[in-house]
């Protein structure tokens, strides 16, 4: 019998369209988009295809659009560009009180949550190590996963930069609530006429492909749009709003003027070209993926409780907050069944404890900081299901839980 | 009748192999390298294998190279590992001469060549323009193409940090001595025991895939290597000399501990896939691939100068450098035939005027560093041979001018 894949937040196969989309470009559009030969004005159609559906995808237009080779580059990116937008608009705040030397100015202070993914926490520790930023990481609240808007609001100081919360959690899939963190900022700091602007980042790369994620809506500056996590390749883009009218772009990387000098590097037609048509399969059927995750998730936790009872505890689902449809985060709540012993005894179930980035063995540090004790975070296993899991395959995969449980109990 | 596409250097179209490791890894290996799925640990076999062929095909060990998202990413990384270098182990150099104060470090300087590629360039003028380092742009020789080695060695300076000079140059072809600098630096400074060591880069863009290159007797300690311009796809890696080892190795992006945390980023599976292939073909077919490009560019200078005469000029061609195999950069003499006019009035051939990145319509600035004369720059044309290219299409070629150039005289 056949393996079930329930670790479509890990990483997602690509959907067969994506696939068509990826080998045309591949075949015809391998020219120099730069270039005036044949494949390169087809590969630079396609970019502006592409373009224009991710825009579509995430309520925005083209010009808001950087091609990236990933969230990791783009997370990395848009904190290095709050640095730089630091430096050259603010960095003389606390001139005054002071000699006037540079080595003396104040830092950025950057608002995060304390679940964030690694390619935004590694960042900002690597600011805070280098003495480049101060960071608040406002804690998640254990009532509901999310983090409160009032202490986020309550964390800002003068030189704040930067609000930087993830849309939705990767292990819990809790819906954070950037919206109403936008609402505040505009009340309370981003106020018209009001230089000391605090930039507001959303890291989307879970929640897209998921439940519909709208741009403007958001109030966001800045998003992070990751392909492999909804059924399209391992490359990202940029969401910037009014890139250089509103917010003023600092490149991370220089070179050979590609993406208007934001990004430069010949452009990896393919990849984008797959990005584009995975971001136009979702903006059409959003809707269907959503009700069909959901509808199968939520057979998925029926079946567990039943089966399970209170010997598991489901992490992450709060009647305060929302959750991604997908995602299930289970605890066996008895000793012995860490989630990585679990895994490595089941017959047909492919998923994973926690980011497939982490060691395997160590609780996650998200679960603990929503609140779940160290035993039971280190029983956890993430299960997130995918477009096409079938409640057929739920019930292959709670049989097999339970009777490797029985044998690990036995 | 087809078009004749003569600007391998912009880019090459991928290889019937690549495409077909490209699509085998899509399809069967979408895993998450970092999980335990059957896909994972697929991906994680193949991006194994494909670092062992791009590490054989430049004479190195797997330890030794890093993918990344192409070169423009390669060379930003080093040159910015070299500040950070400086930084951590030589910025206290001149601490002694002062009051010891952070702002008054000395910056570490750059050595590098007048004709290097924009993802060099612009980087270095960055941190010109922020004060991060100073640069010393060494010309090349009007007689060669090449820098010479002793302007080379005689531009360091006790701050210097770092040579950064191409192995080959992409409009003329010219390839530089890198093999003697690196001589020369071992004799000069970096000598066994002393603390003050210079880096030394090679962007070997357009070498690879041309001639044979390697690392190791090349002498360098960092190499940028580019699939797209030897029929793999847009990604690409960075050799680094024992990272770690002899070298250090300071990130230029955080996140999920991808890559030894070197390069964090899910792992573009299919185009490493198709990386490695590209680069397995290279050390099989290297000689083969050399003599033919040769062979073909050969004939098509010789079936110009029958053609033109002294109405053309060959630039880059000096019996005091090698050239790459593929390359010839031409000018028409006579005023008016601009390289961008005769390009918008050919009929078959598909060529560029230099970088693919720049403007068509400006002389190159690699051209006016070699010594030719703005008119003839202006006039140039980068025809740069493939591994398919026929003499045929040569004929084809050359008639096209033939026609292009009488009508653009008449």
């Amino acid at each position: 019998m056949d393996k079930v894949y329930l670790d479509y937040n890990a990483t997602t196969p690509l959907a067969p369209e994506v696939q068509e989309a990826v080998i045309a470009a591949m075949k015809e559009a391998w020219g120099n988009p730069a270039s005036s030969s044949q494949p390169g004005l087809k590969a630079k159609k396609i970019i502006a295809e592409a373009r224009s559906n991710v825009a579509f995808m995430v309520g925005a237009k083209s010009a808001d659009i950087v091609f990236t080779s990933g969230g990791t580059e783009g997370n990395n990116w848009i904190l290095q560009m709050a640095l730089k937008y630091f430096r050259e608009y603010r960095s003389s705040d606390n001139k005054k009180n002071d000699k006037g030397e540079r080595g003396c100015e104040s830092i950025p202070h950057f608002i995060t949550s304390n679940v964030e993914h690694d390619s935004v926490k590694c960042v900002l520790e690597h600011f805070e190590e280098q003495g480049l930023a101060e960071v608040t990481y406002v804690p998640v609240s254990h009532k509901s996963g999310m983090v409160e808007v009032e202490d986020v609001i309550s964390a800002l100081k003068p030189n704040t930069i930067m609000i930087t919360i993830m849309l939705a959690n990767n292990e819990s899939g809790v819906i954070q609530p950037i919206t109403e963190i936008s609402e505040r900022l505009l009340k309370t700091v981003n106020q018209p006429l009001r230089t000391k602007r605090v930039l507001l980042h959303t890291d989307a790369a879970q929640a897209l492909g998921k439940i519909p994620v709208d741009a403007t809506d958001l109030g966001v500056d800045f998003l992070t749009i990751v392909g492999h996590k909804f059924y399209a390749p391992r490359v990202g883009a940029i969401y910037i709003r009014n890139p250089n009218k509103d917010i003023p772009v600092y490149p991370m990387l220089f070179g050979g003027g590609q993406e208007r000098d934001f990004r430069p590097g010949t452009e990896n037609t393919p990849m984008i070209a797959g990005l584009g048509r995975g971001a136009e399969l979702i903006h059409k059927n959003i809707s269907k993926y959503e009700s069909h995750m959901r509808e199968v998730r939520d057979y998925l936790e029926e079946k567990l409780k039943k089966e399970f009872g209170s010997k598991i505890q489901i992490n992450g689902k709060f009647s305060a907050s929302q959750r991604l449809p997908n995602t299930c985060n289970v605890s066996f709540v008895k000793k012995g069944l860490m989630g990585h012993v679990v895994l490595s005894k089941v017959k047909f179930l492919q998923a994973s404890v926690g980011a497939a980035c982490h060691a395997q063995n160590k609780p996650s540090h998200i679960l603990l900081a929503m609140g779940v004790s160290g035993a039971l975070a280190q029983n956890a296993l993430r299960l997130s299901v995918g477009r096409e899991t079938t409640k057929a395959e739920i019930d292959v995969v709670v049989q097999d839980l339970k009777e490797t449980v029985e044998s690990l109990m036995s």
